[in-house]
């Protein structure tokens, strides 16, 4: 099912047929772009008795949560067109000349435009929703930039037959063929990175892996952004108060969440604080009666096994269920550890390990769950379950600002809502670029920049930036709201 | 006057001293953090007889030219304080939860936060605007971000007492003494960039210093953003219709701006395409009639006289009017070639002569403007003198927003307007994160991150994402428009 990999030859073609369509996707109209976006979204929606098999085949997921997250992936397309329409991603801002002002000021008038090719690594976990249609390849199309998937080899056949749906769709929509291509090979990624034609990368993947593309994108002649989304542990605190309250629900929520997906998730919970107090007797339960699930491919099967092996092995823990592969594949672990324990260990404890584990912490004193800020690195997101007059809650939620791009309260970081306010995103390693989110509508930020037109006359102006606003794109006038 | 270099257990110190002050900056009301700009703003004015002389002194400008420049500082951290006021740059967002959403859609509220410390390195040519409390400084500060200085060399004297008055004016406004701090030193500024506590670089200077401070912040173990900006040629276009309307004028206009500053500004047009037949007696005349000009520093100038000595020497141009040092400084160069001699010696023409020297490209066929964009690099500015009924004017409009930050229509791009719609950045090398302006309100989103609080009690989360509103900043619910 899997193709060969793309020549350096045939890589050259498709970077520059990519940027030839730079410029006729960057001057399409809003609805054009809209239509463009939808066309897409229908195409995959109509192919769904076809993908969802594709998908179940490839990355071993059971047939509810495929079909779910096409959905996801196709809702996600049309969110991005309505964005496109309304235009505030555009960020027009128009500064009239005004000789009052503290600096010479002439006619000034922001807009934001599209960077150009996007090379988009999608990750093995979500098949559609972060892959060849997901995430990173709506919001680079909803920006206006051609894009280049690198499929990703855990399913070669969903993305090649997703591929041909969209490329489909776009020619039937009227887009240079340009304007989307998937390109194959670990090699072909790489130069895929490096190639004069790309003006910025999406990724999502492991730290090694993707600290491996960002250093390759920073070391170009002229470096281009490298929006990364790598790894985290998304710690998760549980105050003594909230355990008093309803210790039991928070665990079995707790088990729920960390073994969605067989624990494949970026946003799993991999380490929870509880206290010490805690009876772990149904959790232990719990994750002990639940059966063995396939992994998504060898490759992640073998890091788990690893960094398994080496967090059960480690003298610092202790192993309250041990895995195993059933058969059926692997059934979850359960890790134990105490927090001067973890203190002491963070390097070797703190370690993303991605599939069915997960480590409690037990604490005796809770102000000092603080001190995990000195050793926890940046996250996608940080929870915590208290209750609202907790004295220790404020700290926590502003230590969970401090590492993380999503902070959440009494609930559970699996399951990434797409909106206009969300932030999948995080300091360092949970990605490489801490001011944007992957995932919403903001996303649509990382493959656009700003252009300030001065003193040009109104009928050489982008439309979006006339007095007369042709297209209704919201205006803001002298740093005021936009309207 | 020079202090000495900072060592690197000072540097250890002042960059605790400024992780210390994040959280204090973080959490200060707008009002609080306003007043704050405002109040050094006040210092520096209250200062201007002692600053003035001080920069004439060291960086050879006349008098005018720095008391022109403090203005544009002070008005510049006034214009930051309104905008912090305001409350827009925190992009406060709210979702409301909503069950009929396309994915599972809990309270989503979003809200911008600093990024911690920020080292900021200034310009030599811009001793108050583009250094120590200049821009850079200001929109971190801004943003709620600690900053340390690496003093610039060429006025070091400038640089310790404009930040001894900073200094004073944020002890006095009640600020943590991490808030602000100068260093000095080659090695201190490298080590600055790696230093674990620093979160974010703000850089302005020549491509091969910028670049080496980039290739360091990105190659940290945890890479930190580098908004640097690095050279840029401003390539200027007169069409023949222009030309031919109004030639005296806009030559008289180049000369003008080509050589303000002695040349020594990022956004000189450094090159100037016009049609064959164009007279270039007055303006060779213009040129040959200005006297000398002492620039910055003894670095400059070397810099200056190799980068010269290459492009006059070189068999591709003509040298119409050959600058010297008079004995009061260097008096102007003006080279000539044309278009297709340009372009077949693009990397050896097209490289920034920081200084007083500039190139005339003639042409014979306008359209073949256009071929330009296969040599010409990422810039800050490109210009356009043309004719609103030009033929070829949209096309060169658009190969300017290709390539730059700024699109001017018959003005000069010297003299950079601080306000909110102004974007100073551009592609790589005019800037090394192309998404961002360095100059105006929009420099502070360049400090700043998302982070999405999830389901988060109004009585818990940030005052600024609350139904009751109480700082009044502008909210964004549901994707709709801030208000």
């Amino acid at each position: 099912m899997e193709s060969p990999d793309t020549t350096p030859e045939e890589l050259d073609a498709v970077m520059e047929r990519a940027a030839a369509a730079a410029p006729v996707l960057a001057s399409q109209a809003p609805e054009e772009r809209s239509h463009m976006l939808r066309t897409i979204a229908d195409a995959l929606d109509a192919a769904a008795e076809e993908l969802v098999p594709l998908a179940m085949a490839e990355a071993h997921y059971p047939e509810a949560r495929c079909r779910g997250e096409l959905g996801r992936t196709t809702f996600q397309l049309r969110l991005m067109a309505d964005t496109v329409e309304l235009g505030s991603h555009l960020e027009a801002g128009i500064d009239p000349a005004d000789p009052e002002w503290g600096t010479p000021r002439p006619d000034l008038r922001r807009l934001m435009v599209p960077l150009g090719p996007v090379v988009v690594f999608g990750a093995s976990n979500f098949p559609f929703a972060f892959s060849t249609a997901g995430g990173d390849t709506a919001s680079a199309l909803a920006a206006g930039c051609p894009v280049v998937v690198k499929g990703h080899p855990g399913h070669p056949g969903l993305a090649l037959r997703t591929a041909e749906l969209l490329t489909r769709a776009l020619s039937e929509a009227g887009l240079p063929d340009g304007t989307f291509a998937l390109v194959t090979g670990v090699e072909t990624g790489r130069r895929a990175v490096t190639h004069p034609r790309t003006r910025a990368v999406a990724f999502t993947g492991s730290i090694p892996g993707g600290r491996a593309l960002y250093d390759l994108a920073v070391s170009r002649p002229d470096p281009v952004p490298f929006y990364g989304e790598l790894g985290s542990l998304n710690p998760v605190f549980v105050t003594r108060a909230a355990a008093a309250a309803r210790g039991g629900e928070i665990l079995t929520g707790y088990a729920e969440s960390a073994n969605q997906g067989a624990g494949q998730f970026c946003t799993k919970p991999g380490v929870v604080f509880v206290p010490e107090e805690t009876d772990l007797k149904d959790l232990v339960a719990d994750f002990a009666g639940r059966g063995g699930a396939r992994l998504l491919n060898e490759r992640v099967e073998q890091g788990f096994s690893r960094v398994l092996d080496g967090l059960a092995g480690h003298p610092a823990t202790e192993v309250l269920v041990q895995g195993r592969e059933t058969g059926e594949g692997w059934s979850p672990s359960l890790l134990r550890t105490d927090l001067d324990t973890l203190l002491a260990n963070a390097e070797d404890l703190l370690t993303e390990c991605f599939g069915p584990a997960t480590l409690v912490v037990t604490y005796a004193d809770e102000a000092r769950l603080l001190e995990t800020a000195g050793v926890l690195h940046g996250q996608l997101t940080v929870t915590v379950h208290g209750e609202e007059d907790d004295s220790v809650a404020p700290a926590l939620l502003a230590l969970g600002a401090d590492l993380a791009g999503r902070v959440v309260w009494n609930a559970w970081p699996t399951g990434v809502a797409v909106t206009h306010a969300m932030t999948h995103g995080g300091p360092y390693p949970a990605t490489t670029a801490s001011g944007h989110t992957s995932v919403g509508t903001a996303a649509i930020r990382r493959f656009l920049r700003p252009v300030t037109y001065q003193s040009v006359p109104q009928s050489l102006l982008p439309r979006e930036l006339r007095d007369d606003n042709p297209l209704g794109v919201p205006q803001q006038v002298s740093g005021g709201l936009p309207s």
